[in-house]
């Protein structure tokens, strides 16, 4: 009998890799923080003896959930603004909201309400693009999630920063201070091609070079994004970063709606990344990604929730739902994303975008303990011919009960272990009545 | 101080009539099953002593929600059959399944199935089309919530009927025994334009005339449908079926893709409702419902979710979501089908669809209590600045914690109270095993 930290029987497992395979009567062994085997119940009875058991008959354990982009912080701005162009949401709502309210302690009340919430619903790892990134990555080390956080790169004056020159400094400070975290990555956020200069994102490129970090911007958000860009330097903004040389495997690009053919061979040739945030992209009107066209190109695409404002949750399991039938109704064809491509892209192509997936994405052994576990024995799930059928088309996330990260039990049946839930809500109301009071000097 | 049965007191209550008013602090009386007073709570204080009384400060207040389509014992088939197209979808798996199980005890397993999870998703009506709906009512009245049960109409034999006169018979006699229930309705249900012929339609549109009851038909749900009509009889079904005298006021056409702007001008002339599925719509890609022309041109758009082999949930508040995001992205327009739109399309505009308008659909003295209760305290709904916005975009099903229909309590605290859960998973586990075997048999 081998001596292992934890071992949980479950009734189903979806290890994501290899592809479409799923374990009925599985146990997974866990130790130092690691996958050690998968191997059926009965084996590892007689194989294994754990210091905790964890015995989930009517559980499905899939990957941990990557949100692959949000920007968390923004919980506290759920709901805010609804039913309004992108312009209009930004222009009247969150950019007063934020030039009024964002300080280091927005960033931790509204990270800590997002992060709670995350849990709460499966999610593992989560790439994140702020404000603040010193604070969260304190607040991250803390709680226990995994995460890459973003080194904002803007050209104009926000509280974090003055120019271009500061937010790099400061980008390269916070990379100095967090970059041999065992579960916080850093990435480069320049914000968007149309809040950073051609001369920044040159120098961004290089000092993501020197730091060996990933880049992680918004691109093709909305027509109007383009049509700007093309009116102010005749390119397209996917052609201009490639002509600035950002398009790499290195690049995630959020958004990538309103593609055409030469854009999406760019994106193929270099190797770049898209992260589909179908949800945010629907709800401000933004424009479709042709993430059944990204596919066949043999495209990495993973899934992102966007910010709570513009969601409005951070729903990764519902994400997965809303780009399998999105993808049905624009393609003309049921058949595009399946189930088993939807949960590849909440999991191992969110790892990949983020360079982590010799550490994550998939339940394989050697790589990292995140293990999100569904009970699927409720009304809403049953009958269960398929469970990855119910993961993506029928299970809410009430239904995640346990989530471990490296090993770590951070959400054990539906309690948080390293964050406070009281202590969140009062501080949201908190939140809430000052954020509200503009919304009634404004009206 | 006036008795009454009930007195519920909340955090909010939002009647849906007047539209997009929210009142705060209120509470609603009960009185006979009928909703007396909405009024603030501490005027209901010294106004009313009740027999039962519920505090739920952190609770809002819709009307109980109507699916104005479903094939309820389909819950059985829930996840039966993914990612195929509608034809190979229903011609590989869901017709074989049908013609192996369908009988009655199939539609009484099923439709328990379907009403625990509609009551536990904070859905009070629903308005059903399959077989054996003389069974389908003696459940219903047993169950307590409200419904309007299909009389279907086909031109082939069936489980329930040899062909159209043998279906007409059978409806009138199902009429004849439940057309008094207090919670019952009965609609005429030609399944759909291409699998009913004009005399059968004719004969079906007399007896309907007859009866007094709406007709609920499935009509333009896919391209090839269309197609196909062109092809035999040179007219699209829409034309058809106008041509025939059956679009009016009394006409509920489900699914309504692909319209062109002569068929919005026959819906928009004769007052037809239409019966929006997104979800289903969506997963069996079969084309995309014009909400937002369909509302400016002002006909009367209610909300289904179809069975729950092709969605795979019977979960309204998903719904709402899912029709305000397709509609934003589909018009290019984030203030399409806004929230206060969605929740009417959910209550009041089904109701209006089934002809009972006049007493359920909305809060409102003298309207049936049936009513929804929704938990708004938990992390996932905050902070609320709007809790309208919460309802259609953050709140999940399981916020639902309480349900009344005609004053009767079938939801408490998430139990039901007229359906044994553990009878239906039971029953659910033994049809899946029996299903199942169809597909090992087929592969």
């Amino acid at each position: 009998m081998q001596h292992v930290d934890t071992l949980i029987y479950a009734g189903w497992v979806i290890p994501v890799e290899p592809d479409n395979l799923i374990y009925e009567q599985h146990a997974i062994a866990i130790q130092e923080g690691k996958i050690l085997a998968i191997l059926p119940n009965n084996e590892a009875v007689g194989r294994f003896s754990a210091r905790i058991t964890h015995r989930l008959p009517t559980h499905l354990l899939i990957p941990g959930l990557i949100n692959t982009h949000t920007h968390a912080a923004m919980a506290l701005l759920r709901g805010f603004a609804d039913d309004l162009s992108l312009e209009d949401w930004l222009n009247t709502r969150i950019w007063p909201a934020e030039q009024a309210f964002v300080n280091p302690e927005f960033i931790i009340d509204g990270t800590k309400l997002a992060i709670a919430e995350m849990l709460r619903s499966g999610i593992t790892c989560f790439n994140d693009m702020y404000f603040f990134p010193d604070t969260q990555a304190e607040l991250i080390d803390h709680i226990g999630i995994r995460a890459t956080i973003g080194l904002i790169l803007l050209d104009f004056p926000t509280a974090w920063g003055k120019d271009s020159e500061d937010y790099l400094d400061k980008a390269k400070q916070v990379h100095q201070q967090f970059k041999d975290h065992p579960l916080i990555r850093l990435a480069l956020a320049p914000h968007a091609p149309y809040t950073v200069s051609d001369t920044s994102f040159l120098r961004g490129k290089e000092v993501a070079g020197e730091l060996n970090l990933p880049i992680h911007i918004h691109v093709h958000e909305t027509l109007t994004e383009i049509e700007n860009a093309l009116n102010q330097s005749g390119q397209r903004p996917l052609a201009r970063l490639a002509k600035l040389g950002l398009l790499s495997p290195k690049l995630m690009a959020v958004h990538a709606t309103h593609l055409n053919q030469e854009d999406i061979n760019l994106l193929a040739e270099t190797g770049t990344h898209i992260i589909h945030c179908p949800e945010s992209n629907l709800k401000l009107a933004s424009g479709f990604c042709p993430v059944t066209k990204l596919l066949k190109e043999g495209i990495n695409v993973a899934l992102g929730t966007d910010g709570a404002a513009s969601n409005d949750d951070l729903d990764l399991l519902g994400e997965m739902r809303t780009a399998a039938l999105i993808a049905k109704g624009l393609s003309k064809d049921a058949r595009s994303l399946p189930t088993s491509m939807a949960l590849r892209m909440a999991t191992l192509n969110g790892a990949k975008a983020l360079g982590i997936d010799h550490l994550t994405g998939s339940l394989v052994p050697g790589k990292s303990a995140d293990i999100t576990a569904i009970e699927m024995h409720d009304i809403e799930t049953q009958p269960i011919y398929n469970p990855l059928s119910q993961l993506v088309y029928s299970v809410g996330r009430d239904k995640v009960t346990d989530v471990w990260v490296a090993g770590k039990h951070l959400l054990k049946s539906r309690t948080l272990t390293t964050l406070d839930i009281h202590e969140i809500r009062a501080k949201t109301y908190l939140w809430r009545d000052k954020i509200a009071g503009l919304l009634k000097n404004n009206s």
